[in-house]
């Protein structure tokens, strides 16, 4: 399906891609608990995860060569972990742009507000699971990108 | 790894299996958030999970062959879902036992407190995903089966 052209970054103006993550946004390795019988990773607001837990959801099933995301939140933060396959996050502060691949249980990524990002590259069987500190609220999104723009720019 | 003797249900005294699910425990049919990219299915405390989410954890890497569980707690609610393969939970409040297969990311599984469970046949690659009503407390968890039982059966 393609994309509105209003969610895509302007031709032409690609932004410069950074290896250092947007404020607000952070990698952590997660523990692991781990013995002859498998591994067990346990997430708990206030501590890996910096926030209280309001929302849990899981994208799956996504079809091959699908990019998925094309938001920012005003004031959501959220936490992403990739708990089987992988996937790559594209976050984007307006300024600069990062890449990052998730592609273990024991690598989380915290999302910060104001930040669009987008998620590429899954792996099939990729299951992505995100911890949100809100419930759905609509009106929290940002989808088009020149308004995210006009807004972190000022 | 065997289990300690204390853990397993005492020989010659198997319990009654059940097709019903002990009290406090249900199966949910997630909705599903399906379009052409994927899936996305969303968990919010009060909503299909019957509580505040303190606590995510996952089981995966799963060793061949392994059970796991074998606990009950006092107070934890908890909510389970295979988000990838599948395994199959039982549940044990004293009197009956049920099993239930968790094989879809949309089959969700509330587990009340006061009921022992354990979990077996995981699929390769099986990741169960549980939401929990509070943060690891030790001193919730009843291991010993012997004493779980005599705690149910007053």
């Amino acid at each position: 399906m393609p994309l509105p052209l209003a969610c895509l970054p302007p031709a032409g103006k690609s932004l410069q891609v950074s290896h250092d993550l947007p404020p607000g946004c952070a990698l952590v390795d997660l523990p692991v608990k781990g013995d002859s019988r498998g591994s067990l990773i346990a997430l708990e607001g206030g501590g890996d995860v910096p926030f209280e837990i309001a929302r849990v959801y899981y994208v799956y099933a996504t079809q091959p060569n699908v990019d998925r995301g094309f938001h920012a939140h005003r004031k959501l933060k959220q936490f992403a972990v990739a708990v089987s396959g992988g996937c790559t996050m594209v976050l984007d502060n307006g300024k600069e742009r990062a890449e990052v691949r998730l592609d273990r249980p024991s690598r989380g990524l915290t999302i910060g507000p104001m930040v669009w990002h987008e998620m590429r590259a899954f792996t099939p069987g990729c299951v992505l699971l995100v911890l949100a500190d809100a419930i759905y609220d609509e009106g929290d999104y940002i989808r088009d990108y020149s308004r995210f723009l006009a807004m972190v720019r000022g």
